[in-house]
């Protein structure tokens, strides 16, 4: 059995990362670019009057005479006309400061009789009011980075400066298998030994949330040959999970399926609760994972080594490891590393009651994962502990 | 000119809050819960083994007798034979322990001889290895509350009880109208006084980033007929939002427009930077809001006002407000509250450069808005700010 950073390792050294794709900038939210992006225009575009006022020209004005409101200039339009000295532009927020002029003075302190305008300003500088073309990006600039997270912000940057198309990261594809002769689809009836088929439900929202779709979902009995053809099915995308049957007993029987379908196992059972059978395999480039049947390890399992491996696919960490405040005492019995579900408030953090593999009523609570270390066994109210934030 | 938390009052007095509508399971994720969910089954549903091992009478056994090995039971299946003393029935995790055994021996902890098992668990007690039914959730029981967010885990966790369907809270129908004569759409070519239209690309991606798609997106030039069929057009909806046109100049069209349309002015200017023209009323439960036009200026307002308007209608709270630690020293003018794009890092926040409204550049970065009070002037690295986290 190895311990939890080994698997870590091991899922890590194993994942080649991602492709490429060009999208829809509207269509690009929360990716990664896969390729820096540079500006095809200077913004502002021309020099842009950042207030309501009058546009004149400094250097022209001796600072205290009156200037004569010679036309006006709208966003969205061009002044175009000769403009004289001593003559000002009556100008809009958003709007081309007309060539030759390069200042603006705010409507609030002027004083305006006929086509008359004083300029009430004392404190006024040229080139005031005024965005400068290029001020933000000038053409050919990097404007973000290869790897960057494509926020609502960022998209809304991009539109300004005309793009239409990132370059970003693909999401991986990815099938899900559920085993178990067990299951009942809810809205079934079950029988006694049965039980309702959730872990798909689980494994679908949880990636739902990372903006993924898998390729495909199968339920499939716990029988070889069914298995076998499962898996066969699956190994043309990038991710395989398995849930069910992944531990050493008589019925397990996903570990020697996937060994029967070439997949080479990199490891199998790891030092951890729950999820201690959890098996990782290979396929060439396909990453596979076999989590055990009960739906705390199967998210557990899902949070811990899945979403990064997803993220190598797709430039992205999803959720943050912070070192938080334990907000009261807590004892365990040591050797294995646990994952507990935990619900932070502020900086500090709660481990919640029910933390059996079998029960997700804490589960469902939980904003965390607690991750206390393989020896760690009495943890005193204040002292940091490792945690995985999995809610967005 | 009100102030920030006179404009954040007047919006939540006026915001009437959510319908509630009937969603697949699989469907609800994120969405909050209209009403409490009852369990309408026991689970575990019946007495289920934890364990790959030997079920028996604990009982009936003297503690150190041999017991025989008289049959099997796995996961899904049903033993029905009749069991004798001193009987005792091979299991497999997740299988329902036979009527009249209530204890489990893991298969680590026997040694067997043809049909004979020894148990050689010294600690081994009544009812180990066993997972009572009921034990997470007895029929009628209720499992989770209104108002409860749905996660992955929440959701896995009902579809184990069978559940299907689930109420929740709707989201709002939102219309957005997008008003300014100097836009283009990305894609095209802008002439001199021209700039790309960017708004809108914010605005969706913001709403995506919640779940939530508008109804219509419009985009209409500066002019008073057009902006006024627009608005008539959105007036069956739940929330308006239009950008552009929303200060006070010659040609800021909106809210006459909207006074024209009989929607109601609640209030009109707001004492920050960005977004000082924000605009807020209502036609009937309708919220209208109208913004500035610059992308900084909408981003800031859809976060600090919009996005809690929408949390009344869905039942959720989509940003953490936190108090954190300024990195740097900072200083600025008084007298107004300000925005401001700031880059977290652990429970210390950057405020970074390019605050202009106009400019994205930073915002593209931006993890957090660092709220500015009015009186606040000089910050000393170390002290505490309020902050809005706009990424999940």
């Amino acid at each position: 059995m190895i311990s939890v950073s080994e698997a870590r390792k091991l899922i890590d050294e194993n994942c080649k990362g991602g492709r490429s794709e060009v999208l829809r900038l509207i269509d690009a939210l929360d990716r990664a670019l896969s390729d820096d992006v540079v500006s095809p225009i200077d913004t502002p575009p021309f020099h842009q009057s950042a207030v309501d006022g009058y546009a004149f020209s400094f250097k022209d004005w001796d600072g205290k005479s009156k200037l004569e409101v010679a036309g006006e200039v709208q966003a969205g339009n061009v002044f175009t006309a000769e403009i004289k000295p001593r003559q000002a532009i009556r100008i809009f927020t958003g709007a081309p400061v007309p060539a030759g002029l390069d200042t603006v003075v705010m409507q609030e302190k002027v004083e305006v009789q006929g086509d008359q305008m004083t300029i009430k300003d004392t404190l006024l500088v040229a080139g005031a009011n005024v965005r400068l073309q290029g001020s933000q990006t000038k053409i050919g600039d990097v404007v973000l980075k290869k790897s960057h997270r494509l926020t609502p912000a960022s998209i809304s940057f991009l539109a300004s400066l005309g793009i239409t198309e990132v370059p970003v990261f693909a999401h991986p594809h990815i099938r899900i298998i559920v085993t178990g002769k067990e299951l009942v689809a809810p809205g079934g009836i079950i029988h006694e030994g049965q039980i309702f088929e959730s872990n798909s439900f689980a494994l679908k929202t949880a990636l739902k949330a990372m903006g993924i779709s898998p390729v495909s979902v199968e339920i499939v009995e716990d029988d070889e040959a069914l298995i076998m053809e499962a898996i066969t099915r699956a190994l043309d995308s990038d991710i395989v999970i398995l849930t069910g049957g992944a531990s050493v007993g008589l019925y397990d029987l996903v570990p020697s399926s996937l060994a029967k379908c070439g997949v080479k196992e990199i490891f199998h059972k790891v030092k951890q609760k729950p999820g201690k059978p959890f098996y990782f395999g290979t396929y060439g480039d396909v990453l596979v994972f076999a989590l055990p049947g009960n739906p705390a390890a199967v998210l557990s399992c899902f949070y811990e080594y899945i979403t990064p491996a997803i993220g190598k696919f797709t430039g992205r960490q999803y959720h943050k490891r912070l070192k938080m405040i334990l907000a009261h005492d807590f004892q365990r019995k040591p050797g294995l590393t646990q994952f507990m579900k935990g619900k932070t408030k502020a900086n500090t953090v709660f481990i919640l009651d029910h933390q059996e593999s079998y029960l997700m009523n804490s589960f469902a609570h939980a904003d965390a994962l607690v991750e206390l270390e393989e020896d760690r066994e009495v943890i005193l109210k204040g002292d940091l502990v490792n945690v995985l934030m999995i809610l967005f």
